[in-house]
C-alpha cells in the first residue's frame, strides 16, 4: 500500500506536519504510529460494542444516555481522524474511493443520519469492517497471503460455482412451485415465494420447522429436496478442494504460446524447443 | 447446435423468411438476432415473475386481472415462437424432441391446462429453464464448458453415489421402523413412513423439529443417526472431491523418459522432442 | 461366492433334485434361477411395503386384515425358501452363519415374534437388506467393486475416524454439562443427557428447536457450539476425502519386509535389492 | 512420556515403594499396572455416569443419596491415587503441571468446590478427559499417531481458518444488525446479539426455528444468509483437505535421478543403492 520510493520524493515537497500526521496515522512502523493504530482498534471495538447493547432493551432502559454519548464521542473522534487522514495524505481521492477509505466514511455516515432517520444508526456496525487494520499491526502479511490464496481459489473456481449457484436457484424455482400446488395455502405454504423460501430453508438443511409439509405426498417430495441438498453440498466442495489442492501442487504450468512453426500449443513454461516439432520457441514470450 | 456448412447447403433449398427467421430465432450472432435473445430472455422472466407473483394473496386481489392478462400475453406469444421455431427449422421433429425444444412446449401447456385442471397454471415456473438460453447471448460457452466438466465428475462418480444412496435408504428403512417401534404415535412418529420422514430429515441435518424423540431411548438412537449423518456426508464429498482432482489433473500425464541427448526429464505424454535441447525422443518409450 | 470347480466335485455326490434347486435359488445364470431371483425381490419389496403401509392408521383401519394375510403369505413363502436353501446347498452351516443367511433368518423371526411380543413384527423391515441380492441380478459387479473401495477407504480412515468421534463425544459431554449448568432445567436443559441431547443436536447442525437456550450467556455458548459443528465437519471430510484421493493415484506399494542385512524397512513392492546397502532381497517375501 | 534409560537411573536413587508404585499407577507393562489402569477407566466412567443420572430429577429423588455416596467415594479415591502419583513420581512438578495432571486435579476440586458452591459438582464431567489414558493400556501409539497427523495438518491451516473465521464474524456481525433493523423486536429480533445469535443459527445451518424471518425482505435475506452458510462450507472442507492430502503425500518423495547402471527411476530420496541392480546411486544428486 505504501510505496517507500514513491514517498521519499512526496516528503520533500509536503509540509512537516503533514509527513508527521501521516507517519503516525497511516503507518504502524514507528512508535506513535503504533501506539495510535492500537487505540484505533480499541475504539472501533469499543463504540461497535456500544451500538450492540444499545438494541438490548434492558440496557437501553438503565444506560441509554451514556451509550448516546459514547456513540457521538466515537463519531466525533473518528471524524477527526477521517478529515487528518485526507489532508495528510499525498492524493486525497485515492484514498477516499480506496476500499478502506469508502468503509472510513460509511463508518460516520449513520450517526449524522441518525438525526434524521430514526434507527440508522445500527449501520454502525460497518465499522467492524475497520478492524481490519488489526493485520498491519501485527505485521501479519502472513494472514494476507493466505487470505490472497483462498481469494484465487475462489475466484478461479467462479464460473463453476455460478454454474452450481445457477442450477440450485432454477430447482428451487420449480421444486417450490411444486411444494405450492402439493400443500397449499392452508399448510403454511401461503405463496410461491414463501415455498420457494421454505425449499432454500430446506435445500440447504437449515430446516427452521417455521413450515413443514403435512401432506403424505408433501412429506415425500420433502424428503427427496433434502437428499439433493444433504447430496449437492459435494459439488461446491468438491470444486474448492480441487482448486486448493491444485494451487498447492502448481508443478506445471502451461504458457500459451504457440510454435512458430507447426503451430502446436500446450508447451511447459520451462520449454525452450517445441516439443512437437524440435523448433525454437520464442525465449521473450515466456514472462 | 448449428452445424454452419449444413446451413449453407440448407440455405439454397429454402425460401427467404425462413432462413431469415432462423436467423433472428435460433441464432445470437445478427443484430436482430440478439435483440431478439434479450427480448426473449426478459419476457421469459416478467412471466415467471408474474406467476409467481399472482399466489401472493394480497397482490391477488389487487392486480388478479392484470396478471392473467400478462399470463395470456406472453403465454400466446410464446406459442406464435414455438410455431417460428418449428416453421423456420430445417428438421422440425429434431427440434421438437430436443432437449430445449420439449422445454419451449411444457412451458405452454399449463396455461392452456388451466382451462381444464385449477391451479396448472402454476406449473408455469418451468419457464425458468428457458433461461438457459442466456449462455448462448453471452457467448459464455466457457460456462457450458464447466458445467459439462461438473456433469463430467458427477457421471464418472454415479457408480459410487448410486451405492452410497441405496445405503443411506435401507438405514433410513431400518432407523425409522426402529424408531416408530421405540417412540411410537403418541409422540408424533405415527406411522412407519413418517417416521422414515422424520428419519430423512434428521439424517440430512435438516432438522425441522416439528416431529422431535421425547423418551431417553429415542434420544440416544436420535443422536446416533445424527452422529452418522454428520459423518457420512464426508463419503459423497470425498467421492466428487476425489474425481474432480482427477479431472483437472487428467489433462496432462508426463511420461516418465529422460531425453536421450540432455537428459533431462518431465516430457509430456504427446512430446515427439525435447524440449529442452530438441532432440529427437524415443517413441517407443512411451506405450 | 459360488466356486465352480469345487461345484463340479459337489454335484457329482449330490442328488439331482439338490443340484436344480441350488441352481435356481442361489444363482442367476440360468432362465429359472434369474426368473426366481426376479420374483423372489418383488416378494421382499411387497413384504416391506406391507409392513410399512400397516403402520398408517387410516390403511389399518380398512386394509388390516388383507396386510395380515400378505404378512404371513410372505414369512410362510421365505420360510420354504429358507428351508430349501439349507437343504440345497453343500454346506448348510456355512450358509446359515454366512451374513446373507443370518439375515435371511432374521427376516422370519419377527412375524413368528408378534404371535408372543406385539409390535415386533414391524421389525420385518429387515428384509430390506435382502434386496442386496438385486447385484447378482443385473451381474453389476462393478457396484461391487465400487462398495469396495468406498469401504476400503472407509477402513483405511477408520483409526483416524475413531479418533475424531472419541474427540466429539469429550467435547459433548463437557459442553453439554455447561449447557446444564448455564441454562438449567427451567428452560429446557432438565438433566445432564437431555442437555448432552441438544449439544449433539446442536453440533451436528440438525437444530430441532425443540430445546434451545434462552440467556445470553446459554446462546454465546451455543454459538460456539454451532461454528465448532460447522467447522469440525472438515476433518472426517478431510480424511475421507484425502484417503480417495489415495485410493486412485495409489502408486507406489510398501512392502514390510526388512532388508535381510541392514534391517531396514519401507522397501517398495518391485525392489529387488535393498536401497541401502544393496543387499538381495528375498523375492519370496512379497506376494 | 517415559524414558527407560533415565529411568533406571531413578530407580537405583529412590525407596523401593516408590519405584513399585510408580510402575504400577504410570505404567500398563505388567500385571498390576495394566490391572490398576483397568481400574481406573472403570472408576473414571462409573464416577462420570454418577454425576451424569444425578441430574435426571426421576433418579435424583429415588437414588440421590447414593449417588452421593458414589460421588464421594471416588472423589477420595481419586484424591488418594492423586497424592500417590505426586508421591511416586520423580519430579513432582512436572507431572502436577503437565496437562493429565493438571486434568487430574480439575477432576477432583469440583466435588471439594460444591461444598461452597452449589451446582459446581457437575463440572466432575471433566473427568472425561482422563480417559484419555486408555490409549495407553491399549498401546495403541497407532492412535497417537493418526491424532497428531490430524493435529498437524489442523495446524497448518490454522492461519487460513483464523482468516475464514473473522470474515464469518464480520459477516454475521453486519447481516445480524441488517436483519435487526429490517425484522425487529416485534418479529422476535429483539436486539442485535439476539439477531447475531440468529444469524449464526442460519449460517451455520442448524436452525432451530426459535427466532425465525416474517416480512418478505426479511426471508429474502434470510434465504441469502443460508445460500452463504451453504456455500462457505467448502472453504475450512476445502483448506483441511487439501492439507490433509499433502501430509500423505509428504511421507515419500521420490528422486528424480536414474540408475547409473540400468537407467531405472523411481528411488526414494533416502535410497543409496538402486532397488533394481543394487548399483550405487550417485550420492550428490539427491539435493
Amino acid at each position: 500500500m505504501d510505496n517507500p520510493s514513491y514517498k521519499e520524493i512526496e516528503k520533500k515537497n509536503t509540509p512537516h506536519w503533514k509527513v508527521k500526521v501521516h507517519e503516525i496515522i497511516f503507518e504502524a512502523d514507528t512508535k506513535w504510529g503504533k501506539f495510535f493504530d492500537v487505540v484505533l482498534l480499541w475504539a472501533i471495538l469499543l463504540s461497535v460494542i456500544a451500538v450492540m447493547l444499545e438494541t438490548v432493551e434492558s440496557i437501553q432502559v438503565n444506560y441509554g444516555e451514556a451509550l448516546f454519548v459514547i456513540e457521538w464521542f466515537f463519531t466525533i473522534l473518528f471524524s477527526i481522524e477521517y478529515i487528518l487522514r485526507i489532508a495528510s495524505v499525498g492524493k486525497p481521492f485515492k484514498y477516499i474511493f480506496s476500499f478502506m477509505g469508502l468503509v472510513d466514511l460509511l463508518s460516520l455516515i449513520p450517526t449524522y443520519l441518525s438525526l434524521i432517520v430514526v434507527g440508522s444508526h445500527y449501520l454502525l456496525v460497518i465499522r467492524t469492517i475497520r478492524l481490519l487494520r488489526i493485520f498491519r499491526i501485527l505485521k501479519l502479511t502472513r494472514y494476507v497471503t493466505e487470505a490472497n490464496k483462498l481469494k484465487n481459489a475462489l475466484k478461479a473456481s467462479a464460473v463453476k460455482i455460478v454454474v452450481f449457484i445457477g442450477g440450485v436457484i432454477v430447482l428451487v424455482l420449480i421444486l417450490g412451485s411444486v411444494m405450492y400446488i402439493v400443500e397449499g395455502p392452508k399448510n403454511g405454504f401461503t405463496s410461491i415465494p414463501t415455498s420457494m423460501y421454505w425449499t432454500i430453508v430446506t435445500i440447504t438443511t437449515v430446516g427452521y420447522g417455521d413450515i413443514a409439509p403435512l401432506t403424505i405426498l408433501g412429506q415425500s417430495i420433502a424428503s427427496i429436496i433434502m437428499l439433493i441438498g444433504y447430496g449437492i453440498i459435494a459439488v461446491p466442495t468438491g470444486i474448492v478442494t480441487a482448486q486448493m489442492a491444485l494451487e498447492r501442487n502448481k508443478i506445471k504450468e502451461i504458457t500459451t504460446q504457440s510454435c512458430p512453426e507447426c503451430s502446436k500449443e500446450g508447451h511447459d513454461l520451462n520449454a525452450k524447443y517445441c516439443k512437437f516439432c524440435s523448433a525454437e520457441l520464442n525465449p521473450h514470450h515466456n514472462k
